[in-house]
């Protein structure tokens, strides 16, 4: 019998399971049409509580692709949520109408509510600022068939550090293989945050220098800067241009060091390079879906290759704690019960939002 | 040749039509793989004038299960309403398009409306307060699940019994069996109206005190009371305690009586119940799939039983009189030709809304 | 190898061309159900950024009736266009979903924009004031079907003919053919504009008498007259009557002249005339599905007849020219590459809009 599992951060695969489903990825990427049928009679249920087409169009094609059907909401003005219903009852209700289910919500840690409550397996598809994990598994996609290896690479990440959960949980995601380097490249203000350094250890160095660093790097991430996040617009003007990428900055990469960027773009890269071979972000959109692909089969127990029996540490109920950050949904009208992960150094966070807390 | 039926009450079924679709429904309940084809090539158009995640959501799954498609809008915001399309124009449109529609109106008797130009057939999925007959086809399907029976039973309503259309049209639905008795339990500024009183008969008793009468109950149907509904928010706060179920009240009721709810719920059923197995809501939507897919089936005449040949009343004509009310779709811009249907003692009701109407 | 087309004009099929899909468009309505799985896999993206249901869910019928399914967004709000993303990335990304999109724009052009980054057939389904080609298919799918031919025909069309995208398509569509004649009637206010009339030469009689044309026309295509497009209101309410069409005028009609509307009608065509048999507005809906399922078997390479090779002609790019009207995508942030197109007496366009422009 097929066990439930979930997919809410990327780290929720072992480095095996994940090495398995990127590889059947690979496998569906060169020949999709063998796997046509391979969900006929599954439905998918997308609930988007705030639009985001790329992604949900995303998830959609990949369970056509797959012979299978798809059902949900695009924005929470045209659900229920309205009439007030908890994260908790929808997914009931949903697990009667769809054999797995994306869910993209505004607040962090809503598909952890879910996932409780859920008789089918709940894929984040992006929760606030927090996580995005099947980004992760496009990017993870695209770096493998580029360069046919996640280890031992020197991976530029340029533009917001600070802010980007894209860049964290990539960061996060090859930190996982051995030798790899990360050059972060940003302006002073939009520096990887503490955490997520810490994480990496020694293998980060930070730059405010794109072109400086651009010739030693094996792989570049491209991200966003918005204006929003400097106090002083001054500041910003006097700092874009220096982490825009153009044909002429990309002369000086090695000439296969492929470009990636979460997307949507706005002027971070110039669109002279989109023609240039190292261009990958567009490829990235094709190999989510792919991943997608593999995710949704492996999730359904309709993979090669099951998932392991994992055994799952029991979040902590602590009588009296409660995280409440508005960003998380603790601090919504949902109210979930309060639970909690305790690390090894004693420190505690929230099981939802995964923002540290104190006792 | 399949004659057109629609489905805008439940009492447009006959009680043999009706235990026939719910006796198909239980088969599609034990065995929902063996109908997975047999929709192939029909179309679902379901027309939401206005959101309903959880009506749409199931319509929707009901069909994919069939191996059907589906097409439609899931607000009038993102539809042609806004550019003063008629409903009777809108059906005629979308007959080409589908092979039957379930339609959501804000206002009552917009389904009537479009019933009248539909060469497809039309279930009505909720029209303003009016009538919702799905609901009541997955109410009863639950009951008779966990039942065996829907004759002979003692049925607790608790809640909002004047404005709930659930309520009313599902005392309507077992009205028709044999030896049921009702026991209305709601504050006094929320009882049954009393034409729905009349139409039940004898087999009404009310009462303000849920905890007194459970113990007799083989059924509890709880509904959302709305503080929207009391002039004094004081005697909101003062009475909604007592209409709360929780595990302690339960603890009085039967071993085999059913908790049905609508949903969605707000906290008029305590999460504690919610593991108790007499606790049915949730079952209930999945009902609600197994109902609409035996509905589809029968009015696309794909059934093993088909409906019997049905003589429809033709509704009058009064020249000179006209419902109008606000809340009917006669009252709005649509204006759909005024008719009317004589009850056996001579009152005429609008045949649209189902509204008294003087002459 | 299948070489890749759009649809951004009716126009853009050749004579031939067009004859061979109004050929397919009618073997398909002959027997819809010969063709259920020839689109099987497939995938049609339905990219509205503004709401249309009947068009959206007309592209939608089409390729679900042919086997395929459909994915998209119906509103720019539930879409990432609120994000900034260009309509140029967009494409590129939904080229890695679908294997053909229906695209509706407000902005006069945005099709073409499409057209110039996609690696998947454009259609254009409506872009701003501009064209709406599929909707002109339908119309001489139904004109064709009703009539057998489509030449030397005597059409009326009326009511406004100076915004009616509709009616110009169709003008220049039918003067493709031999022996047609136009009797154009409209208020002095909605004439057809003089470019329109030019194109159609000679063939062109103008009149504000519907009454007094009716009984030598072959075919009549009405059209709404908006109150909005007259400064003096009094005037519009002294007009409209005479361009209402009633039963009582259409009896001055020959009895095989087919009456025609793009739809949505307010009240130009009065109720009356909907069971008359010349009635062919609810039939043009229909066809309009199978004409859409012509054309998306013919670009996506699957219908019996190829294309022909097309040269494409490349336009014009001028340094230093820029049409930048509001309502022409150039206008907009999305900021395209200026592209012209000279005709053959000299004269400049914007190769997005179709704008004159001057050098």
């Amino acid at each position: 019998m097929h066990k439930l599992r979930h997919l809410l951060t990327p780290l929720d695969l072992s480095v095996p399971e994940l090495d398995r489903l990127l590889s059947l990825a690979g496998e569906i990427a060169s020949d999709p049409a063998a796997w046509q049928s391979a969900c006929a009679g599954k439905k998918l249920a997308t609930l988007f509580y705030e639009p985001s087409t790329r992604t949900r169009l995303s998830f959609e094609a990949a369970m056509l692709n797959l012979g299978g059907s798809v059902l949900g909401f695009s924005s929470a003005g045209s659900s229920s949520v309205s009439k007030g219903e908890t994260v908790a009852d929808t997914i009931r209700i949903v697990s009667c109408y769809a054999d797995i289910c994306a869910m993209r919500h505004p607040l962090e840690g809503a598909p952890w509510v879910a996932s409780r409550f859920s008789r089918i397996p709940v894929v984040n598809a992006g929760d606030g600022g927090h996580q995005h994990p099947t980004q992760t598994l496009a990017d993870l996609l695209t770096i493998l068939r580029r360069l046919g290896r996640l280890d031992h690479l020197t991976v530029g990440f340029c533009g917001d550090l600070k802010y980007g959960r894209t860049v964290h949980s990539l960061i996060a995601a090859l930190s996982r293989y051995e030798g790899n380097r990360f050059v972060c490249i940003s302006p002073e203000e939009l520096r990887l945050p503490a955490a997520q350094r810490a994480a990496a250890g020694d293998a980060v160095v930070e730059t405010a220098d794109l072109e400086a660093v651009l010739p030693q790097l094996d792989l570049l991430y491209m991200t966003r800067i918005q204006q929003e996040r400097f106090t002083d617009p001054a500041e910003y003007q006097r700092l874009r241009g220096s982490y825009i990428l153009t044909r002429k900055k990309l002369s000086a990469a090695k000439e296969t060091m492929p470009v990636l960027h979460p997307l949507p773009r706005v002027d971070e890269i110039d669109p002279d390079v989109d023609d240039d071979p190292r261009a990958a972000y567009f490829e990235q959109a094709q190999n989510g879906v792919y991943a997608r692909m593999a995710l949704i089969l492996t999730l359904l127990g309709l993979a090669p290759d099951p998932l392991d029996a994992k055994e799952e540490k029991e979040p902590l109920s602590l009588p009296g704690l409660h995280c409440g950050d508005p960003r998380c949904i603790t601090g919504s009208a949902e109210r979930p019960v309060p639970l909690f992960v305790r690390a090894a150094d004693g420190s505690l966070r929230c099981w939802y939002c995964g923002r540290p807390v104190t006792e």
